[in-house]
């Protein structure tokens, strides 16, 4: 499997960011401060590894992979996080813009990386997140080439998802936010841009680990981007009018 | 003064706790498990006393009275919090609805309360809150009645403004939420009902008080209800369209 794009249609997918109870306050300041980028949808406490959004689930088992970080290096990827999840780890589900994409789709805008059978392209930004306690650095996004005609629906329908990131941070020109090669993603796979599309970039979920990269927590477990948690919640749910 | 409502009209006032940085995580989940009682406007770190919401200010002196509880029970009233100020303790600001008061008297709806030159009425109710950590208890509610014709104004006028409490969670019937008695009300002031007019009830940023009195932390600073701080944020900043 390369990713978790299309599962299980309609219910929503999430990001996930785990660390110990001694960073858990700033990372959830962190994410108050940066809502975009960091939507939460839930919080596991200390020593808790299910919750209603993983109804009978397990955290540490059921995300299809995991990304360890030590000292803010990656140091291993595995498909079952029970080893390395100590009962101090709080885990902050994030909101998954695979949820819009869904909408998007319904709404007749395609999306060439899923015609492409390629992961989304993520991108490091040159836009700063606002800083709490040790978390800092740059916005990560995810985009998205939308053709010229269909990029005020795409505004329009994903401002409609506020707790999976909303609407787009930045509209075409990659320059003016510091990504000076598309085909070139810090995340996920590099997506072919067709005749007429425009790029549209949404802050994504996977900042969270260019903060964990840039910050240093002495452990952080994460899923492998495009891996997500499929949750027990309707996307429907996190739709406001 | 017995409250700050009307001051500095079109400047966003705010609800204050402070607790030790033991506790800051545990306050900041249900804030995020309590969104409708506790939005967050803004957070000041251990050792940080003023932000961009209070340019210059300090937030231990700038609150006209302060509240201070020990182990739950209130021991102390003061006009000036800095000698109970441990280093350690995390400020969260708290939206407040006299945001939205001047959005509905500048929508023709007259608001008793100020008419009685009172404080607004507060109850606790029979609504739980979603507890996080060591904090649970009851949902506190301010009450304000609005003539019969205009509840479905009040509504839509206050629903744009998400950060001070949003729409409310109850029209008319007190009895169903558990206040038996309008006239007794647990925080502020008793506020005739005038003929014609139905109890409203909406959220209330006095709610982290009600759950310090449940949760026994050993320390805890808040604003006297009705006493808030005043910041230099615009109330319009804190409108959705």
């Amino acid at each position: 499997m390369v990713t978790t794009a299309g599962f299980a249609d309609g219910f929503m997918q999430a990001n996930l960011l785990a660390v110990p109870q001694e960073y858990a306050f700033d990372f959830l300041l962190f994410a108050q401060r940066n809502p975009k980028a960091c939507p939460i949808v839930g919080v596991l406490e200390a020593g808790q590894y299910s919750s209603e959004l993983l109804a009978g689930g397990d955290i540490r088992t059921d995300i299809p992979g995991y990304r360890i970080f030590r000292d803010g290096e990656l140091t291993d990827s595995v498909e079952d996080a029970t080893e390395s999840w100590t009962e101090d780890m709080v885990a902050f589900l994030i909101g998954c813009s695979f949820t819009f994409e869904s909408a998007l789709q319904e709404n007749g805008i395609t999306l060439a990386h899923i015609e492409q059978r390629r992961n989304v392209a993520m991108y490091r930004t040159n836009i700063a997140t606002v800083p709490a306690g040790i978390f800092s650095g740059p916005l990560v996004v995810s985009m998205r080439p939308i053709p010229a005609d269909q990029v005020a629906d795409a505004v329009r329908i994903t401002s409609r998802y506020p707790s999976v990131h909303g609407a787009p941070v930045h509209v075409g020109n990659p320059e003016a936010i510091g990504i000076e090669d598309l085909s070139r993603p810090d995340f996920g796979d590099a997506v072919d841009i067709p005749e007429g599309h425009i790029p549209v970039f949404w802050a994504c979920g996977v900042t969270p680990q260019a903060e964990v990269m840039n910050s240093k927590p002495r452990l952080a477990i994460t899923h492998q981007p495009g891996k997500m948690l499929v949750t027990d919640a309707r996307d429907v749910d996190y739709q406001v009018s």
